[in-house]
């Protein structure tokens, strides 16, 4: 079946419309007529090709959200016209440690959502900048979000798991200090995850401009990074930091925060290296710097179910199809509050 | 009370014999005839001024065991003729949270056994390397393994608590595999103790003639790390490893041998930072670099009665004063199989 999409043929060209074919559903797959997709900073880096091992046609996406059109034969859990997702995996071994502990997303033969090799034309998976995703229904999540909200959960699928993973698996809730670093698509998701598990938050930025959107997004408090007196103030006072950073930085300004046994989670992977931590820093109080990476599908449903409890959903700018290449260019200047989302029945032209 | 020390005057001279004073016990003070002290790595640093701030003269020597000769008025713990120990801290500000917390190492006022400010005499704690010490009740801890291997017990105050207490926070014990990277004064006590715990022991060693050695030592497989094809081997096995290597080295080489959700800690401080871990490879498995510096007092009377039950010393060399400057060079080597320790019957002369 081929439908609309928008990708590219090359990392030097700009993301343009094609028509892409989606396999007829298996008898445990599921047929999402995708509603919309939100635009992470990693779509960026693969279709441009700055990560390594681009596949062309590149189709980003993995911030999927629709409605089932079809199911297969054994499909029990879902029904056309259902309300789903679809995040950074499709499929996984399913056998492994990994896998068997619902921890898909570290299986060493996970699939992601875009980029990988799969046995469908034309030999490796295509994302959600299209009208129509077929998926195993394992790894199809349930949205219970009020249906008028459908656009701003999408970003939940990458930017809502990637941090509310790191915040349950280190234990964010009342008691305890969280520092968010970076308020933009991931941390503005971090910021109002640990706020609602019930954690006093505070969020870190190198811009005094964004203080009062951090205070809106719920931040307990917001420190602007390149004021030395205002970062020596929260020295050893935070249990754990979500850092959400992408680009080099000096993670030592920020482990300082940390107290005995307190751990800093990376979620972001830099381009280059950060400078090397300093080794004392660590020693010292018994701190940690950890990664991690998005979660596993019935963490995932978790996670939707969470947010669609206490009324959480991204802060989103939505736009047509056709303006993903100049929405490119401006999440490059952070000049997004704090996600886009591409209306997929634009998509049709 | 003028006692014998060995000790050096500046940083570019030669350690030697010299008279030092010790306070008259106070009521909580407990006075110790010291028989034994180990030799670290850390007093190589101190005293030649390769850290920042030595005080002089400088005095080292943290792996102090010896007995009780006199007692303040209001101990009761500890009585004239007791075997004991004092390892790398002889105070503290005993209230704060790590205080309570019997975390006294992580006290941001902890006071070291040597070059720490100080009331007595010169002003700044002189160590082990002498012939008495006089510490607070609270810090004195008490040695149960049999006197004639009371040598042996010196280095477990300091080389026996830097991996005791890694081992036990991240729960190494049966069903664990643990690797141990680098063979010396603080490896050996890890293999040892790791195994003793009940793991499965994997020691690292860049040089094939360890490899006897270490399995000497008890480890159940030895890896020489400069054999690709060997590490490679080890991937993705590992809960835990101490690194106790304290040159700068390639730490993703190690890390890609964590399982998921395992930690590396480094209780070695380098004096240049090691290249900069990568980030995908602790995203990838969820997995963390931490640090860790020897332990507090509970925990360190808890290591020493470990070891007394499980039959654990370490292995040593025992010197006489006149030649530690002779025995810091073979230090610097890797001579030493695996720790130097003084006899301080030798310091009279």
């Amino acid at each position: 079946m081929t439908v609309k999409a928008y990708g590219a043929y090359a990392g030097d060209k700009p993301l343009e419309s094609m028509d892409i074919t989606r396999r007829a559903p298996g008898d445990h797959d599921v047929q999402i007529e995708i509603a919309y997709c939100g635009v992470c900073h990693s779509d960026l880096h693969q279709v441009r090709a700055e990560w390594q091992g681009t596949l062309f046609p590149c189709v980003p996406g993995h911030e999927i959200v629709g409605r089932v059109s079809a199911v297969g034969e054994h499909v029990s859990d879902f029904r056309i016209g259902d309300l789903v997702g679809v995040g950074c995996l499709v499929d996984s071994c399913r056998h492994c440690e990994e896998c068997e502990a619902g921890q898909e997303n570290y299986c060493d033969n996970m699939v992601g959502t875009y980029n990988f090799p799969t046995a469908d034309h034309p030999g490796h998976t295509l994302g959600g900048y299209s009208q129509r995703i077929v998926v195993n229904e394992r790894f199809v999540l349930r949205v219970r979000h009020p249906e008028e909200h459908l656009a701003a959960v999408a970003p939940l699928l990458c930017a809502g798991i990637t941090t509310y993973s790191p915040l349950r698996h280190w234990n964010a809730g009342p008691g305890k200090s969280v520092g968010v670093v970076g308020i933009g698509g991931l941390g503005h998701m971090g910021i109002k995850l640990a706020k609602a598990m019930g954690a006093r938050v505070v969020a870190f930025t190198t811009s005094e401009s964004k203080r009062r959107n951090a205070l809106a997004l719920g931040a307990d408090e917001v420190v602007v990074s390149r004021e030395a007196g205002a970062m020596a103030a929260q020295a050893k006072s935070l249990d754990l930091i979500i850092n959400t950073v992408a680009v080099p930085h000096d993670l030592d300004a920020f482990t300082a925060l940390l107290k005995r046994d307190g751990t800093m989670v990376l979620v972001g992977v830099p381009a280059s290296p950060h400078p090397s931590p300093q080794v004392f820093n660590l020693i010292g109080k018994r701190r940690a710097i950890a990664g991690s990476m998005i979660g596993g599908i019935p963490e995932t449903q978790e996670m939707l179910d969470f947010c669609a409890e206490h009324g959480i959903v991204a802060d989103i700018e939505l736009i047509r199809a056709e303006e993903i290449n100049h929405a490119y260019e401006r999440m490059l200047k952070g000049d997004v509050k704090y996600r886009f989302v591409i209306d997929s029945a634009t998509l049709a032209g």
